[in-house]
C-alpha cells in the first residue's frame, strides 16, 4: 500500500547538471499525483520508470517556468504515446491562455481531453477526492499568486477480529455498524463493547507540498501534523534579506515550518544554483528540526504506515 | 581554430533516458551557433560547459515540439542571468505567435532582445554572415514547413611565404595585391608568379544539418562536398512505408544522401524511440557510406582543417 513521493527536479529556477526544476510524482496507492512541471519533467518521468499512462492529476503552484515550462512538451509525448485519459491539471487559471497557442498546434490529433481546474488563492480549497484521498490546496505566500498542496489519506475503517465474529456468533448485517463504532448485544443480551471487538485502523498518512513560498504561518497550521513535509529552502541564513525580498525561505525558515506544523519528516529543496554543495543547508535546517534530509533528484522517499497505538498528535 | 558540433540531443519525438530532444551546438572559431531547441537544452547546454553568453544565433529548423520546447526555458535562463546580448531567432515565422504569451510574463524584465529572421521555405536563402561563416536556409521536406541548414567557412586569403618578402624585397603596399592573386614584378623586371609566392589557404570547413526530412534529392546539389553532415535517420528500411508516409528518412536514405552530396562524415540521429541499440541503424548506413557515426548525446565532433592540396573534390 505505497504513500510515496518521487523527487524529479529539486532545483530553483536555474537547473543545474544534477538537479531538474520542480516536479514530483506521489504514489498514493498507485494514483500517481504529479506536482509541478518543470523544463525535462518527461525525462525524468521515463527515467524513474513512471509509467505515463498513470499520470491522470497534475498540479501545478504558479506560473514561474521552471515549474510548469515542461507541461507543453509531456502533454505533447502522451499524445504521441496514443493516450487516451484525460488529465485534470489543477493550476492558476491563467496557465490554460500560457499554453494554448503551443495546444492549438497538436489539439486537432489529441485523444484525450485537459481539463482546468483554477486553484483559489484566497483560502485553502478541497480540489480532489476519492475513496482513499483528499487533496486540498492552500495560498502561500509569494510573489506571483501560489498554492501548497496536502494530500491525506482517508482514514479506514476499524478491523473487527475475525475469532470474536464466531466467538459471538456475529451476524453480518451487524458489521457494518461495528465498523462505524457500535457495540454489540449478544443474543443473552450481553454487551460486548467496541473496543474489545475491533483493532484501530493504521493512522492515515499525509504529505504537504510548500513551494515557492516565504516562511508563511497561517501554512503550519493547516499542515498540522503531516508525516511528510517538503518546503523550499532556496537559501542560507547569510542569504535572509534576499530570500525575504524574493518571497522564498531560507534553510532555517523551512525547518521552523516543520517544528510549527509538528511534522514527522521534511524534505528541503528548491536550492539555489549557487549551491554546489547542499551541506550548509542540511546543517541550518537539522540544527532547528533533526528529521530533515535534502531532496535528491531520482531519489524515493517511502511514508510508512503506523498503528493507531504509536499515534504522536 | 575550432569548427566542431556538439551533439546536446539526438532523440526523435519522444526523448529517451539517454537521448534529449534535437538540439545540436556548432562552434565555428569561438562563435557559438544553437541549432534547434527541444526540451532540455538549456539543462544540456550547462552539463556540456557551453558558456549560455555564448549563445547569440540560434535556428530553428520547424515548429514540431521536439525541435523547440526547450527555447522558453532558455530565453528564461538567459534573463535570470542577467545576459544582455541580443538573440537572434532563425526560424518559422509563426514561433513568435507560439511563444508569445509565455514570453509577455517575462518580458518586462529582460535585458536583451530578441530579433526573430523567419526562414523562406520557397528556396535557399544565406541567413547569416560576418567575416568568417555564412550560414544558409535550405527547405527540406517534411509534413510540415521545415528547413536544413548550411554553415560554411570564408575561404581564407593564401599565405606569402615570409622569406620570399625578405628575398625578393617585396613593399608592404604589393602584400594585398598578391594574396589577391597578382603575380610580383621585381625592380630588375623579374616576374615571380603568385604560385611560387605563396601557399594556398586551408578549404573552408562545411557543416549541413538536415532534419527533419524525407529523402530530398535537391538537398544534395546544395550541401554538396560539405565536410560533415548531420542527417536524419529516424528508422531503419523495415519501416520505410512509415518513414515515406511521416516524411522522415530511414539510415540508408541519410547515407544515400551523404553519397550522393559527396560529404566526409555522416553523423546520423533523430532516431525512433524504438530503437533502443542503433546498432542496426548504423550497419544499414555503413553499407552504403561507411564514414558514417550514430550521434551520442554529449559528444563533440571536430572538423580538422584540411590543406588545400589534399583538396578532394
Amino acid at each position: 500500500m505505497p504513500f510515496e513521493l518521487t523527487i524529479l527536479g529539486s532545483s530553483s529556477a536555474l537547473p543545474t547538471s544534477d538537479r531538474y526544476p520542480t516536479a514530483q510524482v506521489l504514489n498514493v496507492l498507485g494514483r500517481f499525483f504529479l506536482i509541478d512541471c518543470g523544463e525535462g519533467t518527461q525525462i525524468q518521468i521515463r527515467r524513474n520508470k513512471i509509467g505515463f499512462s498513470k499520470i491522470k492529476h497534475i498540479f501545478i503552484s504558479h506560473l514561474h517556468g521552471d515549474h510548469y515550462f515542461g507541461l507543453i512538451g509531456l502533454i505533447s509525448t502522451l499524445n504521441l504515446l496514443g493516450l487516451k485519459n484525460d488529465i485534470h491539471i489543477y493550476s492558476p487559471s491563467e496557465l490554460i491562455n500560457l499554453i494554448q497557442p503551443q495546444l492549438d498546434f497538436i489539439k486537432g490529433e489529441m485523444q484525450f481531453k485537459l481539463i482546468f481546474h483554477p486553484l483559489n488563492f484566497k483560502k485553502p480549497q478541497q480540489i480532489y477526492t476519492d475513496k482513499k484521498i483528499e487533496v486540498f490546496s492552500f495560498p502561500v505566500k509569494h510573489s506571483i499568486p501560489t498554492c501548497g498542496f496536502l494530500f491525506k489519506e482517508i482514514g479506514k475503517q476499524p478491523n473487527i477480529k475475525k475469532e470474536l465474529i464466531q466467538e459471538f456468533d456475529i451476524p453480518i448485517a451487524k458489521i457494518k455498524e461495528i465498523k462505524a463504532g457500535a457495540d454489540f448485544v449478544t443474543t443473552e443480551g450481553k454487551i460486548i463493547s467496541n473496543t474489545i471487538l475491533t483493532t484501530p485502523p493504521p493512522i492515515p498518512r499525509s504529505y504537504a507540498f510548500c513551494t515557492d513560498t516565504a516562511f508563511h504561518k497561517p501554512t503550519a497550521e493547516f499542515i498540522k501534523n503531516v508525516d511528510l513535509l517538503y518546503h523550499e529552502a532556496t537559501f542560507t541564513e547569510e542569504m535572509k534579506d534576499w530570500a525575504k525580498k524574493t518571497r522564498h525561505s531560507t534553510a532555517a525558515d523551512a525547518a521552523k515550518m516543520a517544528k510549527l506544523a509538528n511534522t514527522k519528516k521534511l524534505i528541503i529543496g528548491h536550492f539555489s544554483a549557487r549551491y554546489k554543495n547542499v551541506a550548509p543547508l542540511i546543517e541550518e535546517a537539522k540544527a532547528i528540526f533533526e528529521e530533515t534530509v535534502a531532496a535528491v533528484d531520482g531519489k524515493t522517499y517511502k511514508v510508512k504506515s503506523r498503528p493507531a497505538e504509536k499515534a504522536v498528535n
